[in-house]
């Protein structure tokens, strides 16, 4: 949807053909922007484009907001990276070594200092970091958004599957669409010189791709909670607070409205999007431990998403090549934090024909070999 | 539901005045038919009530699919009580001197011995009893059938609220109903000589009740889960198991199709009906201590409901001092158990003007004062 936007401002017409799937990782997605709490060895350039990206974000939402959309929920709290024992107290420290090795600015609190911030967090917890500039935004009111700013920019917006990429002479010439009720007048096909591949977890089940030209793109499960403070009482956490307890990283990101989003598991399940038992009871478990008064909390939603994981977990952007043929995929656990990156770096591949040299890492045709996971 | 078809049978004309709720007991309930594993000490009247309308169950049964009903879901496989520590073992063996006592046959059983019976049972579990009589069925089926037998024996099912009483010179004359759109023919007010008041912890909600006829009914919140075993697998238990696990009781009732009820909290909440953290994870603890194998189940529904609590935590049946105002509420955790005697107690009040001896005790005109919590 960013890239449609972003395109459109640069004059191209375009279409977006995607249906509403309530496991897509924008709709299940908390919307933390922390690459500096992400910042973990071996993902140096994962972290640079993150840094690059958050601090995008306020123009990027002036200029959505210029575009006629609603505002998106972002805040500016800051984040609270905590720790629940010594091991993890020390595992943080060791992240606190590399950002400072990368330039990031992060405070180092004691556990007093935490409490001083956030006096809902558990007694036991040891210390923590402050990133000041990791922030949030909601990524429901983000799509919201992102989709009246395109629709204001005349994108045309089709609620169908694609079901195929259709090639001519060797280039791409257009997608073929489903038939959907939901859209009993879109057509069976959509021409169009250039094609953005864009499905996220589910990209991989578009026909005519040829081969070599979309990695394998392993679908990573998310269990996710939308808790909701009662009415009257303020939320327990001010800002997204990160934890590591006993070596499991969970989050809590307050939204202004009263929500609390508690998140996520990291399955490799392929396409499964069952709400188990254990997913759920660690989220809770481990919530618990950080901050005990989110017993108090409703449980309003309960989320699965899959997040579209590349074979060396880095996203793949730009010309394929086919020409024509471009994707944006891959974005991991990273897809609401790299929007604005994402956005200006494929409307320049769409209008300019390459990708600008801040997004050139992650040229769709590198060669990609399955990498350190996270 | 069982009062009115059971009326019928008795040649009365039955209306029911009753919307769908999705927090009523009746639809949310296990629908364990367990006073073996449920006898306490203190309640021994309940306790008896209890084994009176198991034991009705088969033939309460043979009735309703004589009556052209579906089945409700029955299972026979019995109850197993396990033990999570040392402490609950002591606790459910006190209480099966209870049983022994009240001459109710229930067997010792070693842990080896229970999971013997149930494989999937934690390691760690201490110990238990074999009830042999205690069953189950499914509530919403059972709910399903009542209401088409009782369709069929020509009871009209208004699915509208009543909001008051209607008196004239200190006798009942009919109850007057909401206006609803679920049933725009419905009309303003029914006449009826006899009135039962049945809306379990919705019951004081209604206006017009002389005061004195009605003692308080508290709210007494249950959150459960419904669980989904993954297709083609065997569900974690093959009868329903009911556990202590640091003295907090849960239990797990499996059914034909798959689905594993987890529950259930017990919560002094008045009509809260929201889901919380705490209740959620309390339950997933406890059923993971007892069965870790649940933690690959699905979590298919989440579910809260109001059981209706009387002062000494026993029914009121029968008549009231207002002639024709009869009470059939305060079935609290047994209201499922206590179907098949309610009904005939019920029936016999309407139909011959005194409650058989059986259910006397429950009599709706007995002092009732705060008794003994369970």
């Amino acid at each position: 949807m960013v890239t449609a936007w972003r395109a459109a401002r640069r004059g191209l017409r375009v279409s977006v053909v995607a249906p509403q799937s309530r496991h897509a990782a924008s709709v299940v997605a908390a919307g933390m922007l922390t690459p500096a709490t992400e910042a973990a060895y071996g993902e140096e350039a994962l972290t640079r484009f993150g840094l690059v990206s958050r601090d995008r974000y306020p123009g990027f939402l002036a200029e959505l907001a210029a575009d006629g959309a609603t505002e998106p929920g972002y805040r500016t709290g800051g984040t609270l990276q905590v720790a629940f024992d010594t091991d993890d107290l020390a595992r943080l420290a060791e992240l606190g070594d590399l950002r400072a090795r990368l330039g990031i600015a992060t405070r180092r609190l004691t556990g007093r200092e935490c409490r001083r911030l956030e006096p809902m967090l558990a007694p036991s917890v040891r210390g923590g970091f402050l990133a000041p500039d990791d922030h949030s935004v909601d990524p429901r009111r983000l799509l919201a958004a992102l989709r009246a700013a395109a629709r204001g920019r005349g994108v045309a917006l089709l609620p169908v599957r694609a079901t195929a990429v259709e090639l001519a002479g060797g280039a791409v010439r257009g997608v073929r669409l489903e038939r959907s009720t939901s859209a009993p007048d879109a057509p069976p096909e959509l021409r169009a010189p250039q094609v953005v591949l864009a499905a996220g977890a589910w990209t991989g089940g578009l026909a005519g791709v040829p081969d070599g030209v979309l990695p394998e793109l392993r679908p990573v499960k998310g269990q996710l909670l939308r808790l909701r403070t009662p009415p009257g009482e303020a939320p327990p956490v001010s800002r997204t607070v990160r934890g590591l307890v006993r070596g499991a990283p969970v989050y809590l990101v307050p939204r202004d409205d009263g929500e609390v989003v508690l998140g996520a598991t990291q399955e490799e399940a392929g396409h499964d999007t069952r709400l188990t038992v254990g997913g759920v009871w660690e989220l809770l478990r481990d919530a618990r431990e950080l901050v005990p008064g989110v017993s108090e909390l409703e449980i309003a939603e309960t989320c699965v998403g899959l997040r579209p994981g590349s074979p060396d977990n880095e996203p793949l952007l730009g010309p394929t090549r086919v020409p024509g043929l471009h994707l944006a995929v891959g974005h991991f656990r990273h897809g609401v934090l790299f929007t604005p990156a994402t956005g200006d770096a494929m409307a320049a591949a769409l209008a300019d024909g390459r990708l600008p040299d801040f997004a050139r890492r992650f040229a769709a045709t590198r060669a990609v070999a399955a990498g350190a996971a996270t």
